[in-house]
């Protein structure tokens, strides 16, 4: 493994290590001796030890933590590190064979995500440090679950910033083009390596049952992508309507209806925000409404853009629904803080004349465990909104 | 029922409960017409409609709006509120017998709270408006739930901002001295006129399902009143110790786990920041830390201060846990945020040398609701931890 080189940070950035977030910016380097993807020591500027770190000599975020302890950082150390994140998720194949196992940051494991899909792992490496440990990770993946395939899916834009390509394909074993999941007694079929993304949303995983536990009467899933929402509600529901802009998306949530054997759900290719404009003209009205748009907000630059576009779908949805109705609304982008998505909210259930109720406030599944003291860990927001008037 | 004053506010005021808000500041009234107590007729400086409500002579909360709509607030018209508080409540008895069937602003019927204790109700009238109301809520009350006993604990602090006095008494039937309460599956003896509050932290009730679902290996629960949190994990715990400061709360508490034939839970009387520095001295460690003091910031001026405190009892009981270990740490302050809470969680982490990951972001139970709009209403913030090194 590729060690021994130091790096020099500013007393800013050390503060910032102390206080417990887990990145340094370029910004904050002062003198490097390494090589990038290398894991470095961080001294400060009187050299004083500040911790082991991932190194990349490309991305804004330079450094990315391992440790504040002086270890060694070697294959005992990415076992243990790895051992703790799979024992956390203990007893959650019980409920849904699908889950994060690893998810970077979150788990002490900077720029790493694992995703479990029964006997098929999905490998993220995210910056230079983990793609040049991911051989280690397969060898040791494997020792630890003994699964049938691992695949990478590194095609993802992030890892442009660390200088890396843009991949996906087989790292152990032989691939399936489709493998068939069970999450909470609802089946989905996955494309582990042609589908978007790693295949399925489980950063929503607990947000579907919560929804189950309210949705009733007839339903309305925006952005249903595979139909995860409109699947999971459809048995507390008289209807469902699922609707997406992308066919393939469509396609297959009808194909997960059916493997579910469930007729009360229909799915429809429609742009959201035209389809809710014509629900309202046309007078028609729900009991429970789903919203989980794309990100809005990419970076902080887009927030204001973005604060427009979640208004709009939260004040027609709010409109269209019945006294004593559900909204389940999301957001998944980090610069949309709950705080603002609350005041969104609030201004369109005021515009709106309806009174709102908070029932929960929800983020990503807890198998993508927030990081106290790096925010940038949590970038989903759920909230179970009733209409009481 | 007094109806017919009307009261002009200011454009700002106007604003505000246009955007959602149900109070109206005495400062921004312009012209009074009206009686304290009574329900009023609410317009702006142009004479527009914009609502009805119960209006104080004395509170700095000079109006609390009922509703926007031009409605005569008459017996049918609270009777319908009460009955779509009780209505979303519906299903909540099979789980337990204690709970929130009214939580003021939350349920659009402001400063009126009813908690429901089998079949004894408990009522607070925390305004002149709903003071001058209280005979026709009983009555109402009767009519719907057929209570043996109602009872009112009307001995609160804040009944002197709105010139009222302090009184507990029965109102309804006739009071026994004491209640056995079913909360999920533990049983609590209640004291509903002697008792603190209305009995029970009835707020908390959720959040000492979700500790269940965490506890484990030996528990230590601080600011353990009733012994709420402490019963409800001593069956997933090897043993739970419960401090309090009160001998009567310790007592109480001691009296609820023999209801309950719980051997593996100890009470103590102790100051909790006492104690949590002697167990550090002392090297002793626990697996699971409950924190859930009584407000330390009542009012804005106070956050400093409460903030030391926090942070201290935060920080001690981090060092106290084990690896794996879970902190369920909560603050009933309105005053102090989510966003504020978490801060201080991220200061003591990083001063303790511990990584700490979000498990669970709760607030108060879902029958003390949320309104959208008010930010008043939420209070109770409970966060669920993980140490992870």
């Amino acid at each position: 493994m590729a060690q021994g080189g130091t790096i020099i940070i500013s007393p800013r950035g050390a503060a910032l290590v102390r206080a417990g977030h887990l990145w340094v910016y370029r910004s904050e380097l002062r003198k490097v001796e390494a090589e990038g993807g290398s894991v470095v020591r961080v001294r400060d500027e009187r050299g004083r030890f500040i911790g082991r770190a991932l190194y990349s000599d490309r991305s804004e975020i330079a450094l990315r933590l391992l440790t504040m302890r002086d270890e060694e950082i070697d294959r005992a150390w990415w076992q243990k590190r790895l051992r703790a994140a799979i024992g956390r998720r203990a007893g959650l194949e019980r409920a849904c064979d699908a889950f994060r196992l690893v998810y970077s940051e979150g788990d002490l494991l900077p720029s790493l995500i694992v995703d479990r899909y029964r006997d098929l792992l999905v490998m993220q490496t995210l910056a230079q440090g983990t793609e040049r440990l991911k051989s280690l990770f397969v060898e040791l993946l494997v020792e630890e679950l003994a699964p049938r395939v691992i695949i990478e899916r590194n095609d993802v834009r992030v890892r442009e910033l660390e200088g890396l390509d843009q991949r996906a394909g087989v790292l152990y074993g032989e691939a399936m083009d489709s493998i068939e999941i069970l999450q909470h007694g609802v089946r989905f079929r996955i494309l582990p390596l042609s589908g978007q993304k790693t295949g399925a949303f489980l950063d929503q995983r607990e947000n579907h049952l919560a929804a189950r536990r309210y949705a009733h009467g007839r339903a309305l899933d925006c952005f249903t992508f595979n139909g995860a929402f409109a699947l999971h509600m459809a048995p507390a529901c008289a209807s469902v309507l699922g609707l997406d802009i992308s066919e393939e998306a469509i396609e297959a949530a009808r194909a997960n209806a059916e493997l579910n054997g469930l007729r009360n759900v229909e799915f429809r290719v429609a742009n959201v925000f035209d389809a809710l404009r014509e629900f309202e003209s046309q007078g028609e009205r729900f009991d429970t409404i789903v919203l989980d748009p794309p990100a809005f907000a990419k970076n902080r630059a887009s927030v204001p853009a973005a604060m427009r576009g979640y208004k709009e779908i939260n004040l027609r949805a709010l409109k269209l629904l019945n006294v004593g109705g559900v909204l389940i609304t999301c957001t998944c982008s980090h610069h949309m803080t709950e705080h603002l998505f609350l005041e969104i909210i609030a201004d369109a259930a005021a515009d709106a004349r309806r009174r709102v109720q908070i029932i929960e406030k929800r983020t990503q599944s807890s198998d993508h465990p927030v990081l106290v003291g790096v925010p940038e860990t949590l970038y989903l927001k759920c909230l179970i909104l009733r209409v009481i008037e």
